[in-house]
């Protein structure tokens, strides 16, 4: 631990050019002066660079029970200073231990999250930085590479040209910290707005009384975070019955909404997801988009994981239709290669997301603010600060190339496919829903309770991580490709693994039916 | 820009150790590998420590109009992969000019953003790790450190035992991404409470209804986000006068009580903010707390900025009568040294907010969920992903202490009252309102029109940088202590460039008397 006595002020003569050189951060005491975080910081590079270059070797699903950690360390924060040594070694003894490794290659549960090097070197930049973007004036560039970005983003999916920004749109992009939130604040904006379409009508209406008629709808495949989204806005949320395919379609919506209609609700935001999280099912845009626009019903659409597909021309066509919609969603950070958090929304007009939220007190108001070029993204959100993410997606993008992104898309899919043929060469299993993306549903031929046990089989040898669903009442293994490393061998691997724990559980069910 | 033809698998013999090791990125081209990290990333370290050794040296505030950037750079993203050095040269030439210094030495706008090594060495660990620690499965070290770092500072500032996880207590602490979440999310977990007791007496009585009169409360001083976390939840909040230190008082609560109960409303939310954003004044626990546990009143304290300062013992008496709170929230991304984000919030009841928020879809449960030692903290919060935060709050506690944390507020509450002596000294300024902790209030004695061209010049000179607030109409400068490297001389530097602006104004104002 480095303690040096406080610095001379050796520049202070030289005022007014205000440069004055201080390393001292507390007065008499250096914790950790610059010079020492250039040596730690390089050590930590390299154990990162460790880290990812050996995760393959690591048990990707920890041992550890509940509580595991607490008895490890004190009870309290130590009153004097610790070397960085001390916390090194502990990360090792502590920590990893208890870490469930999302970046392995044997790793295929949920969903990817993203992980690149270049992303890494943009977030640090982004500490250093550390600047809080919640208008523009608070970091104009935090505001400007950000609105940049999305069209960028939004180009590359070929997005409507409604959706972007440009130089003179109404609408445009904004980074959230997960697809919760913008479904969360595109609902919040799509209530606000029916809200005062109906009291601009009847004055006498009280919120609470329109809010008790509110109701929107997703398809029963759709994320829990949308049912919170409807309990958080104090809203009925519908969930849909989704057709064999588990899509939802426009019949089963315009079904509910006549029904719902004539008990004398008030329909007003509709979440179409793409690429949902059970099975990687797709609801039907084009069919839901014109009955939506029809009935003037906010629709947002979540295509969270599947989303970064649609750089890849081959898989564009999922998203026709997002022409119909208010708000479009998707999350770099879980398959485009940029680090959490960095979930990226779009909105048709943006006024509707500001007028529901912009409250402008005056330490945060500032001269450029109503200029048509100003962004202040604090109104586009639910927490008031925010980091500087998009160096993350300008790091990225230009570090992989459009082609670079595309072929990483595409390298997953491919690993998926492959998976699945291993599947469909055996009999005693099943796929259990069209695999489109990176994501494989599968089964034994056979009762949920016998793919319970092969699944528990599975988490308890922790060779590889796998987590459920169910879909239409069977339970279901997802296998998810998710590692930036995952090749072609682990997925032979992780079949073969996966086929021997399935072969002794057959064998133990034949041998006690004969006794 | 390193390409490499894929990696053969040349470990696939041994398995089953699963041990292969696989750098190839996108099949047939790497675009950054370890190797390239290594260095890159070090390069970084020598970037970050040099922007933080010459922070004082650039411009705290940029000269940059609104749409700055957007020439500057590409239309889309490249097809092809850019280099390195082509993105770095960029952040100087695009990104830089665009930059507002939070971490400059002559940055004293809002409040202090928080910036350590310490910090960002942890964060650059946890991008690593990158785990997604939803749940206590998803990653366990993630969530049980976090369980014990907010043990740890709940402990820190004296926290009532109530509030703290333990083995074996109801309450706990959790990160969330700002104060306003805090808000939001104590709201949300009041609101359920009391629309579940109302509806358990009145089983006939609508959501809406009951949210037609409920009315949560906070001070005229208190943050925009408390008043949006009203307009998100669809509740009435009423802003109440505070007395002449812009402190909310018990009578003033008990009597807007009264008038609204006898109106028909329903108070189910108390907001008392310690530390103002405008002035740092502290609304009134011990008269606050007795009131709203009689009444049945869920109270959450917001002390973003101030509750760092309860890590000293002679700050410490402002917490008093938190024991009466159901919450408590503070930001260490604020003024502890941990970057952002880091708020870190505790509740007495857990129940209270898991209750709020609970969903259980298949995909996220799992084995130990029902485990009394196991914490989902998806339960705790708006979205559902989140990174392993506290791993920055266990680097900073730990290579600080307590003791060098202390000695670094102490430094900033010191550098405070220095500014507000010099203020004092000059006769033709004045206080506007107490200084306690590291924000100073002052202006000249005159106009606000005098005042906001003081402002307005500072601004533009962009020596320094500072935001207003209007305190009793009264439009005022507020001089925050922010940035880690702040010292004396910045200070004084701050004040003689102040006075010197401010005796032009004055000179021109009686020159244009006298013609």
């Amino acid at each position: 631990m480095l303690v040096e006595k406080s610095t001379t002020f050796n520049c202070a003569t030289i005022y007014p050019s205000l440069c004055i050189r201080v390393d001292a951060d507390i007065g008499t005491t250096i914790t950790m002066n610059v010079a020492e975080f250039r040596k730690r910081g390089k050590e930590m590079v390299d154990y990162v660079a460790d880290y990812m270059e050996g995760i393959h070797r690591r048990q990707v699903y920890p041992d550890v029970e509940p509580g595991y950690l607490r008895p490890l360390i004190p009870d309290s924060a130590p009153q004097e200073p610790e070397t960085f040594e001390n916390i090194m070694k502990d990360i090792e003894q502590i920590i990893m231990p208890g870490v469930t490794h999302w970046h392995s290659p044997y790793f295929f549960a949920y969903f990817p999250t993203a992980s690149s090097y270049p992303a890494m070197l943009a977030d640090m930049l982004s500490g250093a930085i550390g600047c809080i973007g919640f208008s523009w004036i608070a970091s104009p560039a935090c505001t400007e590479l950000e609105t940049v970005m999305l069209d960028w983003l939004g180009k590359m999916i070929n997005l409507p040209e409604a959706f972007l920004a440009g130089r003179d749109g109404e609408g445009g992009g904004v980074i959230q910290g997960s697809a919760s939130e913008a479904t969360l604040v595109t609902l919040l904006a799509a209530r606000t707005k029916v809200i005062r379409q109906l009291q601009a009508k009847s004055p006498g209406l009280t919120e609470g009384a329109i809010m008790d008629k509110l109701v929107a709808y997703a398809s029963d495949q759709s994320h829990s975070s949308v049912e919170r989204a409807g309990l958080i806005g104090g809203v009925k949320l519908k969930m849909i019955p989704s057709d064999d395919k588990f899509s939802l379609r426009g019949s089963a919506l315009r079904k509910i909404l006549d029904e719902d209609k004539a008990a004398g609700l008030i329909p007003f935001f509709v979440v179409a997801t793409l690429g949902t999280t059970p099975c990687c099912s797709f609801d039907n845009l084009l069919e839901l988009g014109p009955i939506c626009n029809k009935e003037n019903i906010w629709m947002h659409i979540d295509a969270a994981y599947a989303g970064s597909a649609f750089i890849c021309p081959e898989f564009r066509h999922f998203l026709n239709g997002v022409e119909f919609a208010d708000s479009y969603n998707f999350n770099p950070h879980k398959w485009l290669l940029v680090n959490f958090d960095c979930s990226a929304m779009w909105v048709k007009k943006r006024a509707d997301l500001i007028g529901a939220f912009k409250l402008d007190p005056l330490y945060l108001q500032h001269h450029n603010q109503e200029s048509g070029l100003v962004t202040d993204y604090r109104h586009w959100q639910i927490p008031l600060g925010r980091r500087f993410r998009s160096l993350k997606m300008w790091f990225v993008f230009r570090m992989y190339g459009v082609k670079g992104l595309q072929a990483y898309i595409r390298k997953h899919v491919k690993l998926s496919h492959e998976f699945e043929s291993l599947v469909r060469q055996d009999s005693r299993f099943e796929i259990c829903a069209e695999v489109v993306l990176g994501l494989v549903c599968f089964r034994i031929k056979g009762s949920n309770e016998l793919n319970e046990m092969l699944l528990e089989r599975i988490n308890k040898a922790k060779k590889i991580h796998l987590v459920p669903c169910h879909l239409q009442d069977k339970f279901v293994l997802r296998f998810a490709i998710c590692s930036r490393t995952v090749e072609s061998i682990h997925i032979q691997q992780a079949w073969q693994h996966i086929t021997e724990l399935a072969a002794e559980l057959l064998k133990e069910g034949k041998e006690q039916k004969m006794n």
